[in-house]
């Protein structure tokens, strides 16, 4: 390596993430830290308590997203940023989105250790609510900060308890100053542990995120008519329960008909009324969404599914209205961040591999804004979302390190 | 007709299902009057008073089941019983349960216009929570009375909102002193919309019902594992709510397959976890049932539905656990309570078939107790469970003649 190459402290990355793995722990090894719980706030505060032990100041802003910055030589510039999540999924893991703030706040102290300064400024960010499993949807900070979400909408969003995200943030005390979206950044990055199997499989410690997945979410709300369960001959029925079983079968069958080819298909969330024992649905809502690498297999699967459901409808005697749902592309991230990590890797002699995200996160958003690319490491049988979510601490530090010097690369540019 | 026949006053029958109506009105012109809401607390009411100015004694158990008994000349004897229930579903109509009360009611008003005392006393008795729409399972009250069902755990049953029966009877004041079950009847007797389209279709009004349809409900329990709806590739994924779709599509092909010869499948109720967007589920919950005129057949049938769980499961990598719901066999009736219909009919000139039902009804949980039959009338096309439930006075005078016939003649012998 260079002589000028900088080094996480790994044992301290380390210790990090265990403490954050206390706060909302479930089920034993994973954690259910919803978007501002108590459990958030907790997180919240051990996350501002620690960025200002390491001397950065912090700013908030409407909706929570947290900024803590580490000031650079010159303040005029705008820092680099280096952002994700704390929050997680209703049966979540350890790290994902975790692992990137810590990463960032590690960069932040290895800096500190070594008593450098940075000609632009390093702000670390946490973004509000980028799972969506408390308040939908997903990635409702960093869209709202770029200005894909409108504000008020967001703040009016509710929970299953009717809990508004603005009473949320009063009650955990994260509803700040800062005006939302006021800010800009030199460049954004974000590491992330990948939620796929590719590099675990593959023995490689370190994706460039060139990209995402093509995917495209649908919300299809299925109208049929309520009915007697006994009575009612199976010509006369309606049951818009049968339209969605149809449509998940066939579904899922296009997904299974494309995963040879990197596609995907998934059916998430359900909804029927009046979901009771002796008669059968007149409406169901169903989310079901479907990702491919290749923008013309993309296309065709598209199709497949709009076929499905078109046939789904006509076999169970319902009406299928389509909304689409978020849906983002596979040009997503600025050539510049790709090829500054690309070449930092190449100085820091870390293998790595080029790829593209098969999930969503808070990196795209902020890519309609600033320069921004990602870094992905491998976690354990691509397991995410999902108690046993694992990493191993060395198959995660080559990412880390190239995180940082990249970005203090880039803050001394 | 004979002289000595009795004709119900259609005018007064129709005016009290209009009255009824107005209790819990929904979308124009349907009812959703939940079990023990202040809906059916007003229906009670009601029916309380009406029952009392037509002379009864009131007797309110545990359960809330209400018997309203004219007197006999003979008070040793025990009473022939009409029931059925006023409650109805969330998106109901307005006869289903609801014109066997009244008939029965009628059959008492007409009584007493003619100045006529029979040997045995008339009971008219409503069934608690016969829907099963705010708290599972359906026909409670009738089942805890013949004892299928343990009266404490009915009384700790709890809605959507924890509220449970045991509270919610006191909340309306029809937690009765009068001991569960502690009654006999020399036969009991409920009339009915047959709730399926087959009078309706073939101009018959009356219905002499022999039994039910062989019928089976099946609660699943579809077990997978949470996961990225991104990242995990096909192969790996084991999402419990794919396992429903395929069982809802197979099972609702099942009864296609049947329908010819009067076999019916139905999906109806079910509950996702985590439900969430960008997850898939671990845990589906999914109520099926399945039913049959031919005992033969219905194994045939329950026979390609295991194989359809089997075969979803291994489809989908996920388990399957079923557990065995409600259930009932086709010969229910008392032989001498439909040769009682049949005569009497015969008497009165007029025409009926004999059929079975294909719904669940309060008189299967009577039937184990006393001698039981039950008198269908035709509803337009079968439509129930339904707002747009709908019958013609003039169809369903004939089978109320034939309650009030057969059961005086009963109630005299």
């Amino acid at each position: 390596m260079a002589t000028n190459v900088l080094e996480i402290n790994a044992e301290r990355l380390w210790e990090s993430l265990e403490r954050s793995a206390e706060i909302g722990r479930f089920r034993d090894v994973g954690l259910r830290r919803l978007a501002l719980s108590a459990e958030d706030k907790q997180m919240r505060d051990l996350f501002v308590d620690w960025a200002k032990t390491a001397g950065c100041s912090i700013e908030i802003d409407r909706l929570g997203n947290i900024f803590a910055r580490r000031a650079g030589s010159d303040p005029s510039l705008p820092p680099v940023a280096i952002g994700s999540h704390l929050d997680t999924q209703i049966c979540g893991g350890r790290y994902d989105g975790i692992l990137g703030v810590l990463c960032g706040l590690e960069v932040v102290r290895t800096l500190n250790d070594r008593g450098l300064s940075t000609k632009r400024g390093i702000e670390v960010i946490c973004w509000t609510n980028e799972e969506g499993a408390r308040f939908s949807p997903p990635m409702m900070g960093s869209m709202a900060f770029a200005k894909v979400l409108p504000l008020e909408s967001v703040l009016a969003t509710t929970d299953e308890d009717g809990v508004t995200v603005a009473k949320a943030l009063d009650d955990i005390g994260y509803a700040g100053p800062a005006p939302l979206g006021d800010r800009t950044f030199d460049a954004y990055l974000e590491l992330h542990i990948e939620q796929a199997p590719v590099l675990d499989r593959e023995k490689c410690d370190i994706g460039i995120v060139v990209g995402g997945y093509k995917t495209q979410a649908l919300r299809l709300t299925i109208k049929g008519d309520t009915g007697h369960a006994g009575g009612t001959p199976m010509a006369m029925r309606r049951n818009a329960l049968v339209g969605a079983g149809y449509v998940i079968a066939a579904v899922n069958d296009i997904g299974l008909a494309f995963a040879a080819d990197e596609g995907r298909t998934t059916t998430t969330r359900i909804e029927s009324f009046p979901n009771l024992p002796g008669t059968y649905a007149e409406q169901v809502k169903l989310t079901i969404d479907f990702r491919h690498i290749d923008a013309a297999r993309f296309v065709a699967m598209r199709k497949e599914v709009d076929a499905a459901i078109a046939a789904s409808a006509k076999k169970a005697n319902v009406e299928i209205d389509v909304e689409e749902g978020w849906r983002w592309g596979s040009e997503l991230f600025a050539p510049e961040c790709i090829d500054l990590l690309r070449s930092t890797a190449k100085e820091l002699g870390l293998p790595y591999r080029e790829m593209r995200s098969q999930a969503g996160h808070d990196a795209y958003a902020v890519a309609t804004m600033a320069p921004t690319a990602m870094i992905f490491t491998p976690c354990f049988e691509g397991i995410s979302h999902n108690v046993n979510e694992a990493i191993e601490l060395v198959r995660s530090v080559p990412g880390a390190n190239l995180l940082l010097n990249a970005a203090v690369a880039r803050a001394n540019r």
